[in-house]
């Protein structure tokens, strides 16, 4: 019996290193002024299909409950953060900033940096029009993932805005209902050959693929660029209106961040959804939004190929992790004294093992080596002395056991 | 639109009690040398099918994927421990002792203390027969519900062992089939009238009830009871061989935790299944263990019930929550400086805020203070000094801007 296919079974090292992920991302998004909040996995189906977008719905996870409910495993958060601002958001003063850690769920094609299950560090902000929180989002996308380790030479934020297509179509007198199939054609156009495109753009194709080969920008791009700049973020960050998001509900600002070597899946994307949390939530309240989610296993991937990103990741698991003392116990006729010792060392925190049934000396100092402990403490024939073994050092030295918590307070 | 009934929304509030349980779950299995892992939420349903459990397929979240795979959202971690411990256990030295966190699902009628999603710590020993690590398993459930500040006074782990039953009930010539019976009649008997339980056990009614009334111990509860008396424990454990556990796979000592008023639904729950994880992998690896699971849900209202475990609560969540500073922007034109120091203080690993856009200083103060913010950082017309106000005491300072993070880091 194995996993279900697209499901992982996460092992101690796997779980430490998803951990770890979480950890950083907890920990970054603190510093913003973020707060972590949570919904179920679990919805019912309706809460997607409100959202315009059949191809979500083809690939949810549903069924029917034995309650004759249709019920889905949530796919994304933005339709319950909606949910739940919108019945919340009177007992929070504006702009939340909230953020999620939690498990998304897709019924489709399995392929590299894809999975039928993923986790998703989602991060947005309620009820503010500014472009300062634009730009507060957007630095802390980055923030998030310098928080690993990585560089502006291992990744790139791509950054656009909507608006600035909305307005260009406009001015080119482009029906409402061609504006979309036009965003979507540029949201391809990297994937696709230019002839394909060209044709697809048919009236439009002179003037849009001007822009997207030559490039442009908008004063609200300009006033973003500048507000990273002035955090000293400048450099992580690439103008570019081919980015577009493929999903309809953006409304302004947008943003994908990639891999320097552009051999991964996007690592993160989001932008600004002006409309969406009254839309979803049929609410009077009008709440400017924007958010972006950051994927696990793209950003697993490019931790474990970054030597630097690896290194930092490894470190953190091991002091996190790390066994602290092994208790060595040389005379079974010492292991009740040992396990006193053992207990009262757990109760100031340590991180404490030891063998649960007799065993021979040298095996019990292999035992401590495997599972990295720091120090072994030998109770043996020096009763009421211990030996403490710095396993790093070799260095050991006798000490009163009455004194041993506080002689490992000072190795610590 | 709210959330299906039986899950929870995690409103900042709540997740952070939620995130506080996880932390101090986490923070004592590790002191005991257990490391973490965890499985997919989502399981084929045979995994739960082949243990014998009719109640649990019942109340399975189940149905059929768009891949024609029969699949079930997880009710409990034991079938997902044996398969993946089947699979890999070559790989890891015994004895395992391993914990996860996850959310498990029933659908289940509702009722206080239930709900159709909980999350669960699960801490298991694998590949260790000896009852030192029934010990080492009894003294962690202890010691994670001290975690949390609760005392003797509070809980009582109530600690029996299945293997006495199956001797009484062998030397009383009890046929086999009826054996699982017997058990499952003494496990209800403390729900049910004497006279029910009495019809019931019939030609046993004499002298399991007599036990039951009276009280019985087995060599083996006297040895865990000593080994918990060293480790000064002895005082949160009751002998008490009314506890049986449902689950027929039980083999050995069996121990489920309450609150001491006894007002609630058991805290958690668990012993020894030497033959489950042969059984439910078909491997031929023997593999005796032994585990217990704790949930979220009683255990969170044991601690909001209980003032001094509430309190630590709220201070732990305090300290681990709260702004550290608010940069208060008492000029406009001192906006660019100010996001300067705040991405270096944030780069410092300071938890800070600021308002996205020009307020009044008397309400950024205010904000400041809802916050819980430690010091206020006034970017005014001092600058190129700031006024640093300790918002605990009042005490104001004006610092240089090159010596903020120095003088935040005194502060700390």
């Amino acid at each position: 019996m194995q996993a279900l296919p697209g499901f992982r079974d996460f092992l101690p090292q796997q779980c430490a290193e998803r951990n770890y992920v979480f950890q950083v991302w907890r920990e970054v998004a603190r510093r913003y002024g973020f707060v972590e909040w949570d919904g179920p996995v679990l919805e019912s189906t309706d809460l997607y299909r409100k959202k315009s977008g059949a191809e979500i719905v083809d690939q949810l996870f549903h069924f029917v409950d034995k309650g004759e409910r249709e019920v889905a495993l949530r796919p994304e958060l933005t339709p319950t953060l909606a949910r739940v601002v919108a019945a919340h958001e009177r007992g929070f003063k504006k702009p939340l900033k909230w953020f999620s850690i939690g498990q998304f769920f897709r019924y489709e094609k399995q392929q590299r940096g894809r999975l039928r299950e993923h986790y998703q560090l989602n991060c947005d902000i309620i009820g503010e029009p500014s472009l300062a929180s634009d730009v507060e989002l957007v630095a802390l996308a980055i923030d998030l993932l310098r928080g690993f380790g990585l560089t502006k030479d291992d990744f790139v934020v791509r950054i656009s805005d909507r608006q600035f297509w909305t307005e260009f179509l406009q001015a080119n007198g482009t029906a409402d209902e061609r504006r979309q199939e036009i965003l979507e054609i540029i949201d391809k156009s990297e994937r696709e050959p230019r002839e394909k495109t060209k044709e697809k753009l048919a009236e439009l194709a002179g003037p849009v693929l001007k822009i997207l080969e030559q490039g442009a920008t908008s004063d609200r791009l300009n006033q973003i660029q500048a507000g990273l700049q002035t955090r000293g973020l400048a450099d992580f960050v690439q103008i570019d209106v081919r980015i577009v998001r493929g999903l309809a509900y953006y409304t302004g600002i947008v943003f994908e961040i990639f891999d320097r070597a552009g051999k991964l899946r996007a690592i993160a994307g989001g932008g600004r959804y002006d409309n969406l949390v009254a839309q979803l939530s049929d609410s009077s309240a009008n709440l400017p939004a924007l958010g972006f989610a950051m994927g696990d296993v793209v950003l697993g991937e490019l931790i474990r190929e970054t030597a630097h990103a690896r290194d930092q990741m490894a470190k953190a698991i091991q002091v996190e992790h790390q066994i602290q003392v092994y208790a060595v116990i040389a005379k079974e006729e010492r292991r009740e004294v040992a396990l006193k010792q053992i207990q009262a060392m757990r109760d100031s925190g340590y991180r404490v093992d030891y063998p649960l049934t007799a065993a021979k000396v040298p095996k019990q100092f292999q035992t401590a080596e495997q599972l990295g402990a720091r120090f072994a403490v030998v109770f043996g024939d020096e009763w009421p002395n211990v030996a403490v073994k710095d396993l790093g050092t070799g260095k050991q030295e006798t000490v009163k056991s009455d004194d041993l918590l506080a002689h490992l307070g000072v190795g610590r």
